[in-house]
């Protein structure tokens, strides 16, 4: 992983084999891409938008290395094609919403204008990245809320698709409101608490699980999380207690559950913990967790402080991928839509319209970009770059994107926000659109 | 994306204060951790191992950076912590299957001896790399299995977890039997063959389909491929064939089929071709498609020459993850076991036993590491790493991988090939390390 902004064969071949026949033919017109999901997962009502600050920073940074070049040439590209992409830089226009957005179906999470060549090479980053990561924040959210008052900690690092899916993950999960991650990389670079005391090769690597935590508490005296179930959890539980009396621990003290019946073994532990005097250690729990399980556990007071949520959440377990796409809607002045079944789309460049806060979302609806904003309504999609430079010299914080979501969540109708068998709030598409639609359908036919 | 080894803070903070904690006691024992599968997901009957050359890579450039140990510092790690990691390089050994082997749960796919803070320091970016990347790994092998006779293309990119699961979805799907990849950087990478032509958006850019056809085909006269559901597909059927037959292209030619009834529209479209005189022009179709689907249009002999196979296979959709773990087996000479509720381990360093080539695979041997091979069988497990080098200079290629997962496959029992259903070949346990597991259980409780 590095920072280095990724170069030119970052993308599809066919997108260079597109871009090199637009050149040779002169079309070098402005043309409008949207990106914007066709469905939601079966079980979203709703999906939080990320990675357009990743997307922002890869189009500045957009060009081709003179090795990358040489590659082209080796695959058979001719000269006037090099020498097209030699000098290409990105040089157009980005609308998006702003990271943290809830968003629906068919709504853009960005639209990029730009000549026909530079919009469609960078056609395969822009997707992999809003919708693996934005896939990956709505699961994190759902686990915001099925967690009410606990706290939830990103452990998903071991079984993300990669490092880099590892660092992205950390971060929009912070997006989402998880308070800590475990991932070190991605509390450094996001500015994010890392969490994480010992495993169970730890204990085991003592004689005894009584020597694993009084030789913890002797370093880290001051936050402790003891792993409790090594061997058997309820002794494990008493074992802790007795080292934190012994050596009079008084930080941030916890012990972790992380396999049986985590509600039961709460439920136990909690009484423990209390008996001994001790109310003030928390208790974390973990394993195979997601927002169902953490409902359910919710939903039955297992006296849980904090999850720590890893793989399912990591990579979206129930919906690894969403539906999203990145289609010609204008091009050199002239809306365009495609029509093939199932597949069909709205032609022209749009704004979404969103009710105001604080009052509650939805409808949205889905106008031509040339439309004035309705009554009560504001527009979702803001200039993030033109002439190829971003607006903004910085990227937005991620406790910025964090309070979006928080806010959007807030106004969202509850059965948008169900996590077994959701609605999504309905977008309306404005009769402005529908002519456009009809109008340009006809021409197509 | 880069070549450059990722630096020692990428792994879960509680290695980091495991690895603390052990320097601080002076525990400098050699470990062994064993990386393995708990259970296979349901659908699968076997486990493609991969990402092993990728662990010896890291494993060689593991170090901490100046500036991160300086974070480190500022999280609260001490000064004998920090002098202790300034200097720490991996210098274990390891033994691992080779790339593209079929394993079974249970079975180690990498085993680490080295002073325990380095091997445990290792743990989330070896677990990271092996889960993800076997897990795409199956769920291409399983395509191939799916597809018979037909091509397989690589088409995942845009919906990959990040740029490096892309990378590395192109690269373990080329293991697996694929021809060809969208993926440019991958293609160059790995040294696989780029693949692909045009989008919806080239034939919408252009006033008509024919138009669009025709140009592509003057820019690339020895390869088309024309996609012809831009708006209806059995006209753009026709319109291709009458480019191809005005132009009287005679190089690689095909159509690609994105949308719709897949079985219905091949078998019209090569009933259109065939009658236009075009056996040659060959069918490739994508859309949704994994070996569910493929499966079922190769059944109903649906004539399709190549199938484009996406975001299901790069994502691993049905399983997105497998239940990895990487557990403390040996430490200072002593073997250790993990008891906790349905994740009970086994002791010891291992080796895995198979049947020899070409007899076919099962039932597996689980033993120690210390058991000679039993007649006609062979061991998994090779030495990959020894004193902290690679004992290979060089990366295997993928298509040795290749060779062997194909050999490998040809030996499995149809129940364990099945698609639905699939039963995994069993994994006996030696008496010598059912003896040593009693031993230990019983010294442990």
């Amino acid at each position: 992983m590095t920072d280095r902004p990724a170069g030119g064969l970052t993308t599809d071949l066919y997108e260079l084999t597109m871009a090199a026949s637009y050149l040779r033919h002169g079309m070098t017109g402005q043309a409008t891409f949207s990106l914007f999901l066709r469905h939601l997962p079966a079980e979203r009502g709703f999906v939080v938008a990320a990675g357009v600050d990743e997307c922002v920073m890869f189009l500045e940074g957009f060009h081709f290395e003179p090795d990358e070049l040489d590659f082209l040439s080796e695959l058979g590209f001719d000269d006037q094609a090099i020498e097209h992409f030699r000098g290409l830089r990105f040089s157009g226009s980005v609308r998006a919403v702003p990271e943290g957005t809830v968003v629906f179906a068919n709504e853009p999470i960005v639209e990029v204008t730009a000549p026909i060549a530079e919009a469609q090479l960078v056609e395969t980053y822009l997707l992999n990245q809003i919708t693996f990561q934005s896939a990956i924040a709505t699961k994190a959210a759902r686990c915001r809320i099925a967690a009410g008052g606990a706290d939830l900690i990103d452990f998903s690092f071991r079984r993300t698709h990669g490092v880099e899916a590892g660092l992205k993950a950390a971060r929009v999960s912070a997006i989402a409101g998880f308070t800590a991650t475990s991932n070190t990389a991605a509390a450094r670079r996001y500015g994010l608490r890392a969490t994480g005391t010992m495993a169970h090769s730890y204990v085991q690597a003592f004689s005894s699980e009584t020597e694993a935590f009084a030789a913890f508490a002797a370093d880290f005296p001051e936050r402790v999380t003891f792993l409790v179930d090594t061997y058997d959890t309820l002794t494990g539980v008493s074992r802790a207690i007795e080292v934190i009396r012994q050596r009079r621990l008084a930080g941030q003290l916890a012990i972790r559950l992380d396999s049986g019946d985590l509600l039961e073994l709460s439920i136990a532990s909690r009484r423990m913990l209390d008996e001994a005097g001790l109310p003030e250690v928390r208790i974390v729990a973990s394993g195979n967790l997601d927002e169902y399980e953490i409902e359910r556990l919710g939903q039955r007071s297992a006296p849980i402080d904090a999850y720590g949520v890893g793989t399912r959440m990591g990579v979206s377990a129930d919906a690894p991928y969403l539906d999203s796409v990145y289609k010609l809607v204008a091009y050199d002045g002239r809306p365009v839509m495609k029509l093939s079944p199932g597949k069909a789309t709205q032609p022209g460049a749009k704004q979404v319209y969103r009710t105001a806060g604080p009052k509650r979302i939805g409808p949205d609806l889905l106008a031509s970009d040339q439309e004035p904003a309705p009554s009560g309504m504001v527009p979702l999609l803001v200039p993030v770059m033109e002439g190829g430079r971003r607006r903004n010299a910085r990227s937005e914080s991620v406790f910025a994107a964090r309070d979006r979501l928080d806010a959007d969540l807030g106004r969202l109708p509850a059965q948008a926000l169900r996590l077994v068998g959701p609605k999504p709030v309905a977008v309306e598409i404005s009769p402005t659109l529908q002519s456009l639609a009809a109008f340009v359908r006809s021409g197509v036919r």
